[in-house]
């Protein structure tokens, strides 16, 4: 197969964990006959600093005329106590997802056997966690109307959704639930949010296009202690943007690290894969990040061409890797632990 | 001294938690020499029952000419997936914070000794955890303008802060921060919300007034997870309405039961304290409900006027209670585990 694969990197640990994953697609198309090319643009902090625009004109061409994205990480400190900055890194994000319609952000929650011990929740409560979550990615707060007063002493941020919004997403997660455990929980705040109740209201009905899976609702307050309480009850878990902003990074340690968690971001016409891990610029250029996210969003890439063999052979190496404790420091308590290359490179080589 | 008390009992297991707080405010009252009142009223799903109306006038009136409120809990299921349902339970929680101007919701969260193998997570996660969390109450999307298009397809609610809203509850946070480990984090989503980089650059002025506590900022998205990997970095948490509802539920986890978590509301002139467990209808009239919320909201009234002696005999009661595992089934794994009012008669005999 031959893919067009636009590469951004992005900032802080971005470009070094998305190497990995180059890697590992160059291995797999070595060893499949594939024919991958990879054409790398800037996003975020680089491109304000380079071009003054989180998302150049450049870039966004670029995506569009490839089969598949693969981003790394966005964000800057310098950027987030500035509240008065015009130009921020997540802006290239933000308009990434909207301009490219990725409205639904699939997330996968796994508790790997081999780091049942590196959780901070106990082995017994984690242990067969398997959630995919669904999160609704172009709409709700993160893209309803901003406004500051004149004199900056009031600001308020829209939160709207309508029908169509909803009932696509809907869609894919009922799909994704008929091929998994057969249940959907939607998340949302229907006694206080209008928009909560507009989405219990189209999410019911969609689900009556889905009789053999179970829909169940929770408060999202409660769902962020369900999360932790007891994880295992969780199939498919459908959501609204901001709530799976949060609640998806909180499932994040059931895995030990959310330097684990891959995820794409799909839309009717376009796909990028991304780690959820942000740009951790603390960690940058030390060879601590784990590329793993990155790695298994090259997986789910795979996957999303049907190339099946190709992404299960990325998730074997992977926990290989794991098994054998080639892992980054987040997730390895060995003084002397190997590097984010090391890590790219033995499942290159495994592959 | 003499105290008015409004009780608020509520929906499904807000009366038997209510009652055991009473017994120890009872309790209280006759080992110090106090003349506490107490005067019921109704509010929530059982109010709309009787009245068509969760709030009530003549019990908010009785909440105004009180000198604090007791609140047990709201809430019903009967209304939670009826989108078109015109009065709900939660309107009457909503009204009265809001009318009472109670701005301030303060939720201390701890790791009991006694209980530190209950909870999901590790020990040595847990261990030592001891965090305040002044949550915002009466504004952000709560109470902005609620929308429906006429067809009923789109939906939207609007987030809106002043700048006075967010000093008056900051300057609590700062001076409770004082009084405990000098560090005041504030949670947001200031890379995405126009309100929450208002909310940082009004806490940061606020900041300067007080020297000597630390500021420091988190995403909310990181905060769901810092809360689970290592919730002992906190000391005071400050953010906003929708934030602070989901932060503080997940954080009940640390103490290994929701029905532990007291919390205090508080405004210029009103109080108000409640457990912030739910009504949990599957629960009422079976005596399992965990009463320890309750009580310790009590406990939380008497320090409110400077009766600190008097709350730290309750909270010594309610450790003794644990340490002897008389305790409702959420927290003991006894087979013939004590009820609700069991739980409730220790603790009034202890004081
Ligand atoms: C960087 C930020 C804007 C982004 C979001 O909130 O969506 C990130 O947290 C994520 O989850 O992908
Ligand atoms: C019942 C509900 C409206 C309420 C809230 O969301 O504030 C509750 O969850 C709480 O935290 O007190």
């Amino acid at each position: 197969m031959k893919l067009n694969i636009a590469i951004l990197p992005g900032d802080g640990i971005g470009p070094e964990v998305t190497n990995q994953a180059i890697k590992a697609l160059k291995a797999i198309a070595s060893e499949f006959n594939h024919n991958f090319k990879f054409t790398t643009a800037d996003v975020g902090a680089v491109a304000i600093d380079k071009h003054n625009d989180a998302l150049p004109e450049k870039t966004l061409e670029l995506c569009k005329k490839s089969d598949a994205i693969l981003f790394g990480a966005i964000g800057d400190p310098k950027y987030d106590n500035d509240p008065s900055a015009k130009v921020r890194p997540e802006q290239g994000l933000l308009k990434l997802r909207k301009e490219l319609g990725l409205y639904a952000n699939i997330r996968p929650v796994k508790a790997y056997k081999t780091l049942l011990d590196k959780s901070p929740l106990k082995k017994h409560i984690i242990q067969g966690t398997d959630i995919s979550i669904y999160r609704e990615l172009t709409g709700g707060i993160y893209f309803g109307e901003k406004h500051t007063s004149e004199d900056g002493n009031y600001a308020s941020d829209l939160c709207g959704y309508s029908r169509e919004e909803i009932e696509r997403i809907a869609h894919l997660a009922f799909v994704a639930a008929e091929n998994r455990s057969h249940k959907v929980t939607l998340v949302d705040k229907a006694n206080v949010l209008e928009t909560s109740r507009l989405w219990r209201k189209v999410v019911k009905e969609v689900a009556e296009q889905y009789p053999d899976v179970t829909l169940d609702f929770l408060f999202v307050d409660n769902a962020a202690m369900q999360m932790i309480l007891n994880p295992k009850q969780f199939d498919v878990i459908l959501t609204e943007n901001m709530f799976g902003d949060i609640i998806s990074d909180e499932a994040s340690v059931i895995g030990g690290s959310i330097g684990l968690l891959a995820s794409a971001s799909v839309g009717d016409k376009y796909a990028m894969f991304e780690p959820i891990h942000g740009s951790y610029p603390q960690a940058a250029d030390k060879g601590i990040a784990n590329p793993i996210a990155s790695i298994l969003s090259a997986a789910m890439l795979l996957s999303h061409f049907e190339l099946h063999n190709e992404a299960e052979l990325i998730r074997l190496a992977v926990e290989k890797s794991l098994k054998l404790n080639i892992t980054t420091p987040d997730i390895n308590s060995v003084v002397n632990t190997v590097t984010t290359s090391n890590v790219g490179d033995f499942i290159e080589d495994f592959i």
